[in-house]
């Protein structure tokens, strides 16, 4: 077998072909009929040449700076990375990640394998059970490609025996992890018993290849505290302990053992670092790192609350016009659910920009999105004003990028790039 | 100026020449490099002909009855219906809602209008102040086409300066509704005396023509309880009052008095109802009907609570397959946030499809949604295995349709439509 290639890079590139128009949303629309890179190689400004609000958009140097950072980090705590590309679905930010360094990327569904393959990302962890017969189907498929390494998650011996009856016997088997889980946690084998059955029923399968362990320990705490920290860890000794177990089961010289959210990825990498009896790929999945946020990873990120660390930079800002302001201390933004994330925690009123362009810090919360509006509560005597801009940091960016298709790159105010993603 | 067509039907259809490929989730691979039509006209299977999960279709039925039901619903009580496309930005459904009658469709940013003028809908209404200077030169060259009729909300006089400084002399001034809001409501005017200064503030614009009075109701309360909803006719006596207290401040013959979520439209269409001194166009912007929905919608609806109505019937369902049977009680779907709203409730279960192709309810309840998974509580004994669908049930479809770009429209299992959405 070939080495894979990291990804497409023409295929990244030919992007800049795509046709700029209204089905994105915030862009100028005298770019209308151009193409993507034509818009980004004009150099237009955010605020005077013709974008409308609402806009979310990406700091070019704090993406540099998070992908440069974690990329160091991983190298110096000896782990490989295949970031959760489901963050993005940007197989622009992919190329970069994979620049970087990045082993593979991780996946959560097999439409976003898809998606990852019409790049031709090489290495795809889908960090699931993949028991839809189509999904199957399309993937023996793609397997045909021989440099195509692709691996996913078993964790029952019903699902091993759903992909077998699927899959026949395909030209090469499917590389699987079993994935271990905890009481009270998401998927994966509850219980080392069920584990080692499913690792056998997966040797048993002429369409399955057993190839390491996996598992997710952000399911099981929300929170860096002492407790929390500590369910990690037994979880993490937990995933160590199967792989030891399992070292007679493995058809590989050196089985995966992966992790890693983007919460507690400093306690995954130490765990699955410490000596092993026999050699094993340690692969952590963070994916949130490339925008971090203002948000819950601020409140979570190892790196933010280890001395000493250099913390990853908030990469994501929206940008609203305030377009009512029926109250004193009431604003109305265009901004809503459908532009911005919600789920982890409301958008965080940062900036305003007046029409003069002058910038300043602002003191106030949004209390509720609508659909398409934020409400902005501020002191009464706020001079914020109708066509007013207000800055805003976001939480959970995995939920701002799904509501983006052509994402505009900033330095400054200066579009230097339009990131697109694929939901 | 000609009348102006309802929307360009030539577009509309155009989509049907839309490339099928890995951009869209859950479609059939085999389908990919075809187009739309094609993939409609081989009448595929839902479940046997290669789409993957998770998916949201449409029940055809449902969908024809809704839009049936509400044209007649909207002529029986003498209401004009100028439904809110930000529900589905589906411009194949902007045509069935205007060959159904429809008078126009409604918007809530300039991006969505530029999506509807991008199929040529010939009559907008901008539910928002619009203070973009980009959005208004924009606007501006659009009204270069005299068929189009575009009317937007203005609740402020600083509102109506900067719209006016844009815009300068325009070929024809830019139709406007003062709006009236209400005090803990949204945008809109909170007195009177407030939108009567707008009123002539629009007057002495050249920018600007007074077109109308809007509003909107459903800020002000969130159930079907009496204070709630005479909170609501005390809101919409309100407008009323407005409307005729501006009388002889219109530059239209007869303008429009306009409100109407999909929760209290009996009551909007009540009040815009009732004998005028003079002659006024009622317009309801109801836009959820189209699909309503199997939560908050199914909850608060005046069909669905006015004894002897014909109700809205639910349009939107999600299949997802179960990708882990962790332990006794709990499972776990491939649906989580980036596919289905939870904003107003979580999914609700309604059926599984086991292996088989059999068919029963299914009783549980999903607890969370994480960005990929749906946690699904059952009984422990439930036999649902690792594999089979789960139907569910869904809340408040603005927050569904902006998940999916080409949604299936299913008569039973086969696939007879494909609904095109742009976010």
């Amino acid at each position: 077998m070939r080495s894979a290639d990291p990804v497409d890079l023409d295929a990244v590139d030919a992007i800049r072909h795509d046709r700029v128009d209204w089905r994105f949303k915030g862009l100028p629309a005298d770019a209308f009929g151009g193409t993507v890179g034509e818009l980004v190689d004009r150099r237009p400004d955010l605020f005077a040449d013709g974008f409308v609000g609402p806009l979310v958009v990406l700091d070019a140097a704090a993406l540099e700076h998070n992908l440069a950072t974690m990329a160091r980090w991983c190298a110096e705590h000896g782990v490989l990375l295949a970031p959760h590309g489901k963050t993005t679905m940007a197989p622009q930010l992919f190329a970069r990640q994979l620049a970087h360094g990045a082993w593979g990327i991780t996946a959560a569904t097999i439409s976003q394998v898809r998606v990852y393959r019409a790049f031709e990302v090489g290495r795809v962890l889908l960090a699931n059970q993949l028991v839809d017969p189509a999904g199957l189907r399309w993937l023996a498929d793609e397997l045909a490609d021989e440099t195509f390494e692709f691996t996913c998650w078993v964790d029952s011996v019903a699902g091993v025996e759903r992909m077998t009856e699927v899959l026949g016997t395909p030209p090469r088997p499917v590389d699987v992890l079993v994935e271990v889980g905890a009481p009270g946690g998401r998927t994966g084998a509850r219980d080392h018993d069920t584990a080692l059955a499913v690792a056998r029923a997966v040797r048993a399968s002429p369409a399955l290849r057993l190839a390491g362990v996996g598992g997710y320990e952000g399911a099981l705490a929300h929170d860096a505290s002492p407790g929390a920290r500590a369910t990690i860890d037994r979880y993490l000794e937990s995933l160590r302990d199967l792989a030891v177990r399992l070292r007679d089961e493995f058809e590989v010289d050196e089985p995966v053992v992966t992790a890693g959210g983007s919460a507690y990825f400093d306690q995954v990498a130490a765990a699955l670092t410490r000596e092993w009896p026999f050699p094993v790929r340690p692969v952590l999945r963070s994916g949130a790192y490339v925008t971090h946020d203002d948000g819950f990873y601020r409140g979570i990120s190892p790196l933010g609350r280890t001395p000493g660390a250099e913390p990853f930079r908030p990469a994501l800002r929206a940008w609203a016009q305030v377009t009512s302001r029926p109250e004193p201390g009431l604003a109305l933004l265009t901004l809503g659910k459908r532009d911005a994330s919600f789920d982890e925690g409301l958008p965080e009123p940062q900036l305003v920009r007046g029409r003069d362009g002058a910038v300043r810090p602002l003191d106030a919360e949004v209390t509720a999105l609508n659909d398409q509006h934020a409400f902005l509560r501020l002191s009464p005597d706020d001079p914020v004003e109708v066509g007013d801009w207000v800055g805003l940091g976001l939480s959970h960016p995995c939920t701002v990028f799904d509501k983006w298709q052509l994402i505009p790159v900033v330095d400054g105010t200066t579009v230097v790039d339009l990131v697109r993603t694929y939901f």
